[in-house]
């Protein structure tokens, strides 16, 4: 349907820029510029010297402050054989077979030991990431409270609210977030290392191939240490996104042919969140996500959900989508024909 | 296309009220308020208590005060036969004519003089408007500047720049504004008299039948005293709302079974701005304005324009009609089929 894909041209020529890149800013917006700016047009802005303040930004470096401060925290750790939570993968080991979307194990452990499983993930039969989306940061973490900021400052003051939920994230080079969309608005500010990020705007849903998925998940055995994948029960299924951006090459030539308006439309953006700045990344923006570990193999950053506003951009978002719908779906354009006066005009 | 018309429920059910009325504020908002809460959604308010400190609510009812202090002003004045500039009208007497768009004749004259004219209307065989859209209170009234603010304070925070215009309206009873809608973000503080406004959102677009009609202007005879309509030349078209909201008792079910979506679709949003109240009319609304005057027959108002965002929400205006485009142009969705890998989806 042509009129998508001049949508998703428009919207970078009007508001998003072709470039491709995020627009980066030197210092924190004030409230007033974050909203008529970013939020407003739903615009991903990334902020340098942003969270200069932070002594974490030093003292989360090391091993020996953080396993202090955390010596008597339980926290939830995602097991994965491959970094992926939250993933497709095939459902059995036969690569030909049809996929799956797959949760992590989740054990609670003590943090210490939970630092020393992530940061040596390579040499086990799993990798694990502290990434439990729950406002972890402000109840297993509150220990670390006192080293950044409760809530971001000139946001909280732009969105009229204190965030919905603040989460911590732990994780090394092997961890990786599949392409997906949250219904919050998201600040996210890396402390140690770098976090890669692939950005589309909600317009390009359908670039996204989403489908649903049946649900599955790994358990972990702690005799063997091996992880199965086992099918939920009752049976469900996940609507997810069908794109992976960074195919395997011997993969690339028949994802490209699966995903063409993934692969041959206008490139996603772009950007590398480094220590002490931070993404706004608005609502409904599709993200996948990769990191670089810091000196001491991990990857630590917050990230502050806010809640969206659901107003006429959303009701915008949902329209598009049923027009989609019923485009790829003619029967309905049929047997509608005579039942609108719309089409009279 | 029952896509439309369910986008034209949900923005009402998300974020503009079912009611049909517009929010009220009893006092200015915040720059930050009013960002967050209307200007981002493209929401309209309506602001009590708004002007308190200008001297023109008191001063401007006072046809003295007016005439001493435009004494030497030159102004324009926009004459039609019976209130209505740029309106549908026919084309010629006959009532079973096509229609065409007609313009108002233009005259400068002496604001004492032009005054006259706008109170005495009923007399003649025309009806007075001053309603130049020129920038003219920066121009022709700036006599009058220090009666009210350059520009609205809040407002100007918000948008983070000076109005592009502010203009001057001195109406009467019969002055009457065919519903269109403007590319500005618009804040209208009536002074004196009533205005009373009938608002759609623009995702409600195909409710006002947009067509395009042969545009026609107003010739005044010095003579005669007489208007008459004649067709520009070159000829040219312009694309106009074809709703007439308030039509006589005998036109009512002819134009209901000629506009049944503005007819039978959500009622639009009405409101009365009264002296010392600000209406926010947000960019690309639909609106259609009537007034009541004040003792002394005017109805005085003045308007803030500020430049608009063109950003995802423009973008998705432009997708709504070209989908409603195609779906009545069935010959393209034919053509189109084998075009895009979107169908594929």
């Amino acid at each position: 349907m042509k009129e998508i894909e001049s949508l998703w041209g428009e919207v970078r020529e009007l508001s998003l820029g072709i470039s491709g890149a995020v627009e980066r800013l030197d210092s924190p917006p004030t409230p007033l510029q974050f909203l008529r700016g970013f939020v407003s047009p739903n615009k991903p802005c990334l902020i340098s010297n942003a969270t200069l303040h932070w002594t974490a930004l030093s003292s989360w470096s090391d091993d020996s402050y953080l396993t202090r401060a955390l010596s008597s925290a339980h926290v939830s750790v995602h097991l994965t054989p491959d970094g992926k939570a939250d993933a497709l993968v095939p459902e059995d080991s036969s690569s030909s077979s049809s996929l799956c979307f797959a949760s992590a194990h989740v054990l609670r452990m003590p943090f210490p030991e939970a630092l020393k499983l992530i940061v040596n993930s390579d040499s086990g039969k799993y990798v694990a990431y502290a990434q439990q989306q729950n406002d972890c940061f402000r109840s297993e973490y509150s220990a670390l409270a006192p080293d950044c900021d409760a809530h971001i400052p000139w946001a909280t003051e732009a969105f009229g609210c204190l965030p919905e939920a603040v989460n911590l994230w732990i994780g090394n080079h092997r961890s990786e977030t599949s392409f997906h969309k949250d219904h919050y608005e998201n600040l996210y500010a890396v402390v140690s290392g770098e976090k890669h990020f692939l950005l589309l705007p909600p317009t390009d849903v359908h670039r996204m191939y989403i489908r649903d998925y049946p649900a599955a998940r790994y358990s972990y055995s702690q005799d063997t240490g091996d992880l199965t994948l086992e099918p939920e029960k009752p049976s469900r299924h996940v609507p997810w996104c069908s794109v992976n951006p960074c195919p395997s090459p011997e993969d690339k030539h028949s994802e490209m042919s699966k995903f063409p308006l993934y692969f041959n439309g206008p490139r996603p953006f772009e950007c590398t969140v480094k220590a002490g700045e931070i993404l706004y990344l608005p609502s409904m923006w599709f993200h996948h996500v990769r990191q670089s570990p810091d000196a001491g193999g991990r990857t630590i950053a917050i990230n502050y959900w806010y809640d969206m506003q659901f107003d006429v951009k959303y009701a915008y978002f949902n329209f598009l989508q049923a027009v989609h719908y019923r485009s790829i779906h003619p029967k309905l354009l049929e047997t509608a024909a005579g039942e609108s006066d719309l089409n009279t005009d």
